[in-house]
């Protein structure tokens, strides 16, 4: 038998292909950032020291970059350290482009007018969306689990199903509850609300009951993901947007960046309403919404995205490997007893009781290990990992966050629900100037419960 | 002939009837503010000395507010200073509820038993909104401007245009262009943006420019306000909300704090293309819209509407009568010129090109003078004030904002659109936590372009 | 034989006896702490619930207090949880102090009339140095080793030596330079700098060199602590105190907390240069002041310090064991290889070798088994605990001082090298303005290098 | 008659010829700032356009520097705006130094090859003190108002008193009492210490109380002003430091900057007690220290300090006359009325007297005009200016400062009493990382007084 849950599973999927074909379209310049190489031409990073500056030297080192017809995206002199002559003495730092057959015998010739000569090639920095309108350029979906070429699929033989899923793919907030839909909803929302009081931890608790005072959720009727979404936004700013089906892991992380949450609009099919090989309305809603709307947990969430931005693809597998081991199947501490988190566990009565109690294994929140942990999307895990609060997941997950290798940070500008490269002083300062502007209110407010 | 210009007429209407009755209706005990007095209750705020604490005193006070059945909302020792017994003396703070009718005895017998004591009645906080939903309770209309009653208002002769506005004031963003409508725009779009160049200011026209790459601000089509709004929010986080009218001034600051902008929908009256009586939808579009995309000015409208929520009505009338000076007929200085930022000039070819010339008097920027100063409907301003800059202007409103007597400070929360009475050590100290999460991120931002 | 450091031992003592009578002499009421309880009286905590407090109750309560003779510090309302009859019932919080034998019988006097009655003694916070000048009061010695009483001491047999001890230990920074102790010196100096190379850490060797340079390092002449002193101070405002022997733990950490540390002035007997049974000045020279040189290292000391202040004996008891594995026998990771930053290894020929050889146990840093680890001071450590830097050393260290229970938080003013109990708004607030201050200047020094 | 304040008078001073031949001594290259030309030789900084870089253009450039033996400091290219072809142009930013001789012709060969060429000299950054230590290099004194040349000095015909002078002049801290200072100091003390309560504002009262209490203040004996000093670091960070004489301006206000205040030792000639040409201890004692025991006078007076390192003279003078009007000669309100702060009045009756009658002009705080009006050192001053509070004239002080034109920002770090230049990302790094450390340590307090 299968497991219930499989979100996962879509993001092993390789995604080279499809992925690098959109990345190439998008050069952004304004960020002063090489999102892509040309066709043909290498972007190199050199540092070399000029001796004698005064007298020779530099136009000789011009003359190399100009017979390679380099294109120079950037030269800068710095301060020789620890030559005899400081004062003739130059480091120079030089990034240019120029074609890929010509590398080797530019640095050659670079070497015999200078010293030191070391130099990189640049890793490209993958496209990432800034805005949530940038998201429609990032609905990549993973196929395998469509019914249709899946024969294990419990929807696999009933065409009716797959009519239906076809039509929700293409529609957004609009679906119809039918009979089908409303008896898989109500059998899973009985089930799993009689376990969350003892299972579920706190924050998911709270919300639970937010939502069903205020977002009609009951097991009678399904809720809107309209209203749903209204709701997790005056929480905590995240939306849910309509997925058509399973997201690429870095498009997926891509949204979460932005807090936006891509949430599939469909029920498990009604023959097994206690499982679904793929993530279904059923998982979203009682899975991941209610954590959606903690504060702390939006933030973690969206950290998560926000660490994949421009990462490599082996960072993004590790990523994703971290967000299947926190949100969709973490646990925590909670007044010293041990309750679920992840939006997997909460939306699979088996897993659930079963990662609770002693059978599998209880490690501690680690992102290092975490991240690289072997998982399971063909049974339920044997290692779960416990985290001591939400503060210190965060904490930990941004130390996680800083040690992946990018040439630039990220801001997330709240206003505007975009994403600022802050790549120059000037970007920092009106940040900073925010916070000042932030500082001077909470004074006046300490002032004012003194 | 009568000004282009007039919805600060509108703001002079004396609102309190209607207002009262909205706030009374509102009671918020989770934020520990008293919003409203119960019916022919007083809430008292009382502090005396209670000598010799140890033998007896307490037991006394406490008998006289349970003879007059005060309900204590909080009662707390504080340390008494300069007594000669200090371990035995206390002094005592108590906020209380009593009859109306027993205010004064209540206090005679308390200074029977307990020495200094001093009294004073809570004011009453206005109610003001803290979710854009909120807003659905701050839509008080003015309608001394209706066409209907306004005899002289250009479109009153005229049965189509009145029925055409009392169709809009129940539909929001869903109009249909009309001939006529489109006459007026064009008219108008033309001859202001010949000005522009010369008369606005820098911000103004990068956003103009931007506006017409992306919004179809054009001569020949009207743009629509949906797409200004989704423009705004992506600028600047604020959006455009339909009016069906006026609002009243305390309303309509209210929801600048929210960083909405309630825009009326209809266009001015095609017999007079180049003067209205209130605001209308080319005043919104060529004098509000622009300016709303600036960063500094957007936050400059916010900083006004959050300095008016819980304000006094005096404070409310001068805040308006500042944003009046400002946002609508604001000047400032630009590389040693001077130019306009203000909506009402931005919008009125006359008024812009008398303000800008040696005839009206110029007056550096005061919030304390321009919020008396007073202001003229009928006509031209006799007086503009000039802001040496927008980053000038903010800190100057803002030191303006906090002589504001009130007894609480607010904190605009962007992720969820909501404003958080920051009352107690816990709210400030989440909001700098978020602070420090965010320094962190600007210390590795630092650290990457060092 | 013996080991060569032995502060850590002298940390041991059973210093419960002298400590407790300096503490009691100590009362500071203006900081609203409660630094020791009055003779035979108990200071508690109550909470209880009040039902149907507008008729009655209130009068009841304080009759309570008044037959105990019950002296009230504070008492204050509080918003009331969860009862049926919120307008009338009140949660109430009192501290007092009573006389020990009334403590249960008050107790079930208010069980009677107030419901939820919950109780606890206040613990007493040990008296803690504010200033420089109050480390006058901390300056409890520990005698077990000196040379009188301890028969191992390579310098009992030497009345010459034990008379230049007694001599020092009264005399502040003005000893002598004197034939024996030069021998001692000049061997410990040579073979030690030729381990540094290899064995110190990067933030050593920077200081050494620059300790050479400014302040006389050098195998033949011992530099003065008042210029070694004075160097500190202009580097990270550290500074050397003259103290008379081995101070104790609780002592020797609260100087810390000022950025004072406390510095032997005699030198080992000459008689085994490469080995000392307790801290003498090569220690102090060689081990402690090149770190102290270290803006982050001083930073880490400085925060052990801030953490035992007002803590509990045991806590002391943990950051004395603390401070054994880190400021005197800490390792670090350094460009992929372990270097020593402790100052009983860097002032130990054989212990520093034998620390960085693959003999002994490395384990990483974590404060929390560290606190804990039994420690050797009768031989090398069997373990040690490497740091992945300094930056996260004090990360750790913070988080690990912020779990140690105190009823306040603590801020140091570098301004006047004193200590503040930050248990007002105000007074947080007072800080806060001043981080205000300095990040508008941040901000102007970024606009400045943009 | 003369007043009896002037050391305003000694800061009108030509100091320019003294001054410069201290400051060529001093080159800081650590900073990369140009504290001084080379003799002969420029230091430019040039911009201008290379139109298609890849073919040719850089190595012409280049060989210009060549020709002319320029030494390049430093080179960086910048994107180039609106230009058509912007992957082939470059903007170049170089600061170069050459001959003075040559700087015109180099301009003209560049003019050939380049295009948009931009020129301007280095202004030289005149030295500062950086350290405490540094101010043994600020000492210059004013030797005007020595009474061996002033025949209007009371001392004049007192060969005595002239000898003790010389004799302080030499020497610190260690000054002898003597029967004629001290009937002096008694009168003053007196007649001063009567108009207190009404005329002094509230900081200086409450620190005149702790001078009483802790440092000798009293008719009968003049406190030690090593005591002093001792009390104010304690208070406030502050130092006095003995000063032969009257200092430059320029020295006087760099002093101001590290926290130290130059103070004179000896008293006013006895023949005079009430007034003297010059400042003299009573005039520190009794009108600067009190002041400077108040946290935010105290740093009202480090930021003047701070606003006048590596000013122009132009800018020290107008600092200089800002100083005199507020630390000398300010009055501040109070509780509706009208109090002195300013040392000049506090140690002189009469004008105390005056300043607060309704005789001389009152203007409101404006640093701008402050700066700039004349003043009086030969009588009373005719105009005060009244600071509405420390904090408002702290503010508009900074403001006033972030105007004075500097190629950085400074930063003083209290830990080790520096001043640190911020002209790189990293040391605004280092300082913002500090206050993440302290705004977890003050979001932890919050949560404890929660």
């Amino acid at each position: 038998q299968k497991p219930l849950e499989t979100r996962r599973a879509s993001m092993r999927e390789d995604a080279s292909k499809e992925e690098s074909s959109l990345a190439t379209a998008c050069l952004d310049k304004t960020d002063g950032l090489v999102w892509e190489e040309e066709e043909g031409r290498a972007t190199l990073s050199l540092t070399f020291t000029l001796r004698s500056v005064r007298t020779a030297g530099f136009s000789k080192i011009a003359k190399v970059f100009e017979t390679f017809e380099a294109g120079i995206h950037h030269l800068e002199t710095r301060q020789a350290k620890k030559s005899k002559n400081a004062d003739d003495d130059l480091d120079i730092f030089v990034k240019c482009e120029v074609h890929n057959s010509d590398v080797s015998v530019l640095i050659n010739s670079l070497k015999k007018v200078a010293e030191d000569v070391k130099t990189n090639r640049e890793e490209r920095v993958p496209w990432f969306p800034k805005k949530i309108r940038d998201l429609d350029k990032c609905h990549q979906l993973i196929t395998k689990y469509e019914p249709d070429l899946d024969h294990d699929h419990p929807g696999y033989t009933d065409p009716e199903y797959r009519k239906r899923r076809a039509f929700f793919a293409g529609l957004a907030f609009n679906y119809k509850d039918q009979a089908e839909e409303m008896l898989s909803w109500r059998e899973v929302y009985r089930k799993l609300s009689s376990l969350y009081p003892t299972h579920a931890c706190k924050q998911y608790l709270d919300a639970f009951q937010q939502l069903e005072k205020y977002c009609g959720y009951q097991e009678n009727s399904i809720p809107q993901l309209q209203d749903v979404s209204r709701f997790l936004k005056e929480r905590t700013g995240f939306q849910l947007r309509p997925a058509a089906g399973l997201l690429l892991p870095r498009d997926f992380l891509a949204s979460l960046a932005l807090r936006v949450f891509p949430s599939t609009q469909y029920i498990r099919h009604s023959s097994s309403p206690m499982h679904s090989p793929e993530p279904d309305c059923c998982h979203e809603l009682l899975g991941h919404v209610p954590m959606l709307a903690d504060k702390e947990f939006a933030q973690f969430s969206q950290d998560i995205g926000l660490a994949s931005l421009g990462s490599s693809d082996v960072e993004i597998e590790k990523l994703a490997t971290l967000y299947w081991f926190t949100v969709e199947f973490g646990l925590c501490k909670q007044n010293g007893s041990i309750k679920a988190y992840g939006a997997g566990l909460l939306s699979s009565y088996g897993e659930l009781v079963y990662a609770l109690s002693n059978k599998p294994e209880h490690r501690p929140f680690d992102p290092e290990l975490m991240a690289v942990h072997p998982y399971q999307d063909q049974t339920f895990q044997s290692v779960y990992f416990i985290a001591e609060n939400f503060e210190d997941a965060k904490a930990k997950l941004q130390k996680y966050a800083l040690k992946i290798k990018k040439p630039f940070s990220l801001h997330y500008d709240p206003f505007t629900c975009s994403i600022e490269v802050l790549n120059t002083p000037q970007k920092i300062k009106s940040t900073l100037s925010q916070m000042k502007e932030e500082l001077k209110n909470l004074c006046f407010a300490l002032e004012k419960i003194s």
